[in-house]
């Protein structure tokens, strides 16, 4: 039995559609148990039956305006503190929020700890790609940092790899280096030494540099990049994508009945499309180094998300994930090398 | 009289293309001469008349591949290399090439040079956007750096907004600071020490941190950002723009005649959505920073995006924007404060 810890009380819509998620994935996965932190009134206004899920009553909830680090260790009975804490003492398998990703961050750091030998944990969510295989890619860090070093570039790059042959099941993946050009001596400083870095290890499968208008083409399988272009590239796919769709949804409803009556013949094709931008089916965005799986699901995500961040929760814990990269980096004990 | 050096031979149909759109600006502008560098056997296969078109015969080309500076040194009689020795002796006022980018920013910086005063020139495009008023953002260095200090981004800060009035005719342009987050502790020390200097200046109308999935909402005119960032934004919004609009093309003309019949219904608007995004209607990138209106195209563009590549020029010499930025450093002698 695996059992997740999940945080109610985060997102747009709490509790509500958390409850919905985790008893649709409570009622696919027999091996799936949730210790669910939150207002007990609250949640069990919403929940049809309580079988495999423990409620943990609690009486504060972080805010996405708190400051982070200040609000896990002044709300000592926030729903996602205790969520951590249950994780960090071993009475779940996992942490799932869709609460503030600084404070989930913060939780993360301070609460679980992170791996031996990780400098620093990075946000990895998974996007999709318009490649025939379509398998998307990962991406890490895009914003648990605002700046790194090479080495923890390289850390990404080993910690990605694991996660993407683990859970996503893809053999020998493809690493790419977010850069600004193609060739080796591209970029500042931290892109020319982590690209040594990684063309160096035998441990991953360097594909090169990679730039930011070929990754939904599916150029690599993780792509490591820093934190803060990493943030930047991210919400430049996700925004333009999101604009161009809704663009062309307006230019067509907004338009006479000739629009309209080509929009009805249309719509399957523009909904294959939309579902295939529809980066819910991925799941959430894995706190890749922590000693325990963390996923944070954005704020917005509806009952189906919540399903999905479960199902690739479920896989990381059934796939050891974070075990094989404690294991690698006990076995290697990868030092800081800048 | 406006003169303009174009390097004929530059880009991917050169000399044919670039001939027909200066033959389209000529024939618009009567203000306008050009000086044309490059084979002119080649120049007159395609040139209809020579009116306000002076052909200076060169022998050789820059090719994407050579090494920028190297190239400029030892290709002496290259047609990029002369056209930006015309603007440096006077006999031009403005460069203009399809040609590589790293040679081009070779030759503003080491033939024409910089303005006084300017550390290091970026890299500047016009981006559409998707609201009302539609004017678009400008958005510098997109990567003629691949690092940047804070005091260059403020300086892109200024000279951004000098262009924006003098040349898209927008009083008081709004300059954003691209950045991981809205709030002004956001990123790293770069963008910190960039966010105070840019809010302490009443020489701008600084509108704070934005975001890259905002930009094409038209958040702000002007976007400043180091060029590495820059640089991945900008791909991933061209790139996503491109893939999404290519998806939707396969998603409804691959299907069955229901989706044909409804394509052509909606063709119209469609087109439209597609103008929207075609970037070419807003000219070349600038490389700003250089003592004279330097201006690269795409390698692919076609007649018409020279066409209104040299529109922009025209705007520039007549607006007086180059003149203008040294004025403004000539007088505030602004110096390396980072």
């Amino acid at each position: 039995m695996m059992k997740i810890a999940v945080d109610a009380m985060g997102g747009d819509h709490a509790p509500q559609v958390v409850i919905a998620g985790i008893e649709q994935a409570r009622d696919q996965f027999s091996d799936l148990e949730f210790l669910v932190f939150g207002d007990e009134p609250q949640i069990r206004k919403y929940l049809h039956n309580d079988q495999r899920i423990t409620i943990v009553h609690t009486t504060e909830v972080i805010e996405n305006n708190d400051e982070p680090v200040r609000a896990i260790r002044t709300k000592k009975q926030a729903s996602m503190v205790l969520a951590a804490k249950a994780v960090k003492n071993g009475e779940a398998d996992a942490l799932f929020s869709l609460g503030s990703t600084g404070a989930l961050l913060a939780s993360g750091l301070f609460i679980i700890g992170r791996i031996r030998g990780i400098e620093r944990p990075g946000l990895m969510p998974t996007m999709p790609t318009v490649d025939a295989a379509g398998r998307g890619f990962n991406i890490l860090d895009v914003g648990a940092n605002a700046e790194n070093r090479p080495n923890q570039l390289y850390q990404y790059a080993l910690m990605g790899s694991v996660y993407a042959e683990t859970v996503r099941g893809i053999k020998n993946p493809r690493i790419g280096l977010l850069n600004n050009g193609a060739e080796e001596h591209k970029g500042d400083e931290l892109h020319q030494e982590t690209h040594k870095l990684l063309a160096a290890s035998k441990d991953i499968n360097f594909v090169g540099n990679v730039e930011a208008d070929h990754l939904l083409q599916g150029v690599a399988d993780v792509v490591v990049t820093d934190g803060f272009t990493g943030n930047a590239t991210l919400k430049a796919i996700e925004g333009t994508a999101k604009i161009v769709m809704k663009s062309i949804k307006h230019a067509i409803l907004d338009q006479g009945l000739k629009e309209k009556i080509g929009a009805l013949l249309i719509k399957g094709s523009l909904s294959k499309i939309a579902a295939k931008f529809d980066v819910s089916v991925y799941g959430g965005a894995v706190l890749l180094g922590i000693s325990a799986p963390v996923i944070k699901a954005h704020g917005a995500a509806d009952a189906r998300t919540i399903f999905y961040t479960i199902k690739q929760i479920r896989q990381m814990i059934a796939g050891q994930t974070i075990q094989r990269v404690v294991d690698y980096f006990d076995q290697h004990q990868i030092t800081e090398e800048n």
